[in-house]
């Protein structure tokens, strides 16, 4: 194997959205600066939403300023709606991320609009995107893509439906979130098949949880069937604060050391990233954070417990 | 997909005998009623030790008669050597299994034989079996197939020869024990691949560790291969007190979860597995366990949970 995969991390959005605590600005920049040095080249920095909603992303403005000073990689936003696209893209972000659910009960229920208003939503970000910023990049993260916890089942058809009505109106990528934790390795392969069959070179992450341990299967299903970016979050922090229930995002220190292991090309140094995990610590003392491969180390002779 | 996989429980054993405390006689048997009335149809009840080197399996004996009142399963012991190997089989065990390492600094540290000398043993308890017992079988795990905490790299030669001469003194089946939880899963695939093509229909089942968070992924691409049966710990209990720095095994209830999702055939039933745990933790009060599912709960959706 020498094949190569993209890293998007998004602790920093998905992550600290998801907790009480408000991380301070200066250790978000640190983290990211981390981040960087450890050669993730895609990061979701956080949410243009009003802080009233989320006063852990008061400050997206400047960190976004700060991430886009380091070279090298691509800073991601997540925008629920057409003002956070106006903002930012005023900021300058490389790229938005848009979640647009696939199960109408979870889109009411998070954004107030049935999926074909967010469709129509994007339409608009699309517009505004052609005539404002048209070199950056719209993402669409078509989430329940595996299943709801409020609606239960969410009909394959209807995901592959609303990705192929998401890439007529003129999105650069449509990924699969499996934001209740709910996928299955046979239901990632299948899926990610049908929507790369839908909208081809259109078809993007996989965003996938760890809610019952089955994250890096998870992966690793996706990635047998040509899935090439991958969603993670240091320490495993996030999930969907509107998805009850739903915890656990796939860990990127344990989601890197397989792919390295296995022979695939991540782009990030394992070691250092363990650098950028001391980081997010230091800006959240205390904080419950996850993975297994950082206490258990790169596999290998243990020279410290032999006899 | 309509196919069926065994799933091998192993924490009788293999989890009993790397924690310090002792469960009580009568707990394990409940324990085992439970794990029986889940659906399980293979399991390790323990091992033939002497009680001086594992006090926790001081009551085998007794263990394995209470194992043998229950219908329709394969009640199977660990053995180390042929005196055990004797003892198991004049208890009535239905199966042995036998660890033995490819790595030769871990064979020796654990047994204090080379792989060649555990051959040999192995030959003898053939015999043996062939004489007293011959409706019994015998099973090899190949423990540090995929790695040494001691020794670093062992060659998959060494493990592909080893198993060509364990098939050669006719013993029934061969897996690969991932001891130290360093597979990956192209890893995986790859030596089960050789193993299979190597001896065939003795080709056994895949014994993989959860210490880097990789189990579940390392038992899809097993799967993938053609890999039907799965020794997996209730609870995640357990590893290898042998081997340094592991820990971790796969937790049944996860690994049940995830193929029965995927529509995968494991004969067991969730939910009473859930009560088999609660059997485990009445015997170990206060002990940590693991899982991810029984918290999560089955994918679907929560009542619990809408507002």
């Amino acid at each position: 194997m020498s094949d190569t995969i993209l890293i998007s991390e998004v602790g920093p959005r998905d992550g600290l959205q998801s907790i009480d605590r408000i991380m301070p600005t200066a250790h978000k920049c640190a983290w990211l600066d981390a981040l960087h040095a450890a050669g993730v080249r895609e990061v979701e920095v956080g949410s243009f939403v009003p802080a009233r909603l989320l006063p852990q992303m008061a400050d997206i403005e400047a960190v976004v300023a700060h991430a886009l000073r380091l070279p090298d990689w691509t800073v991601m936003a997540l925008v629920p709606n057409l003002r956070g696209a106006q903002a930012a893209l005023a900021a300058g972000v490389h790229k938005i991320t848009v979640p647009v659910s696939a199960s109408r009960a979870h889109s009411l229920a998070n954004v107030r609009r049935s999926p074909e208003e967010m469709v129509q939503q994007v339409r608009e970000m699309v517009a505004l995107r052609d005539a404002s910023a048209p070199k950056a990049l719209i993402e669409i993260g078509i989430s329940t893509a595996f299943g709801c916890t409020l609606q239960g089942e969410v009909p394959e058809d209807d995901v592959i439906g609303l990705a192929a009505a998401l890439a007529d109106v003129g999105v650069d990528e449509i990924g699969l979130s499996d934001t209740t934790g709910m996928a299955n390795p046979a239901q990632v392969r299948r899926l990610f098949r049908r929507l790369q069959a839908q909208v081809g070179a259109r078809s993007g992450a996989a965003h996938l949880h760890n809610t019952r341990g089955l994250g890096l299967a998870n992966c690793l299903a996706a990635y047998d069937v040509g899935v090439r970016t991958f969603d993670s979050s240091q320490g495993g922090l996030g999930g969907c604060p509107y998805a009850p229930g739903a915890s656990g995002n796939v860990v990127t220190e344990d989601l890197v050391l397989m792919f390295e292991t296995m022979g695939v090309a991540t782009g990030v140094n394992w070691q250092a990233l363990l650098q950028a995990r001391e980081a997010l610590k230091a800006g959240l003392p205390g904080e419950p954070i996850y993975g297994m491969s950082p206490e258990a180390g790169w596999p290998g002779i243990r020279e410290d417990l032999k006899n």
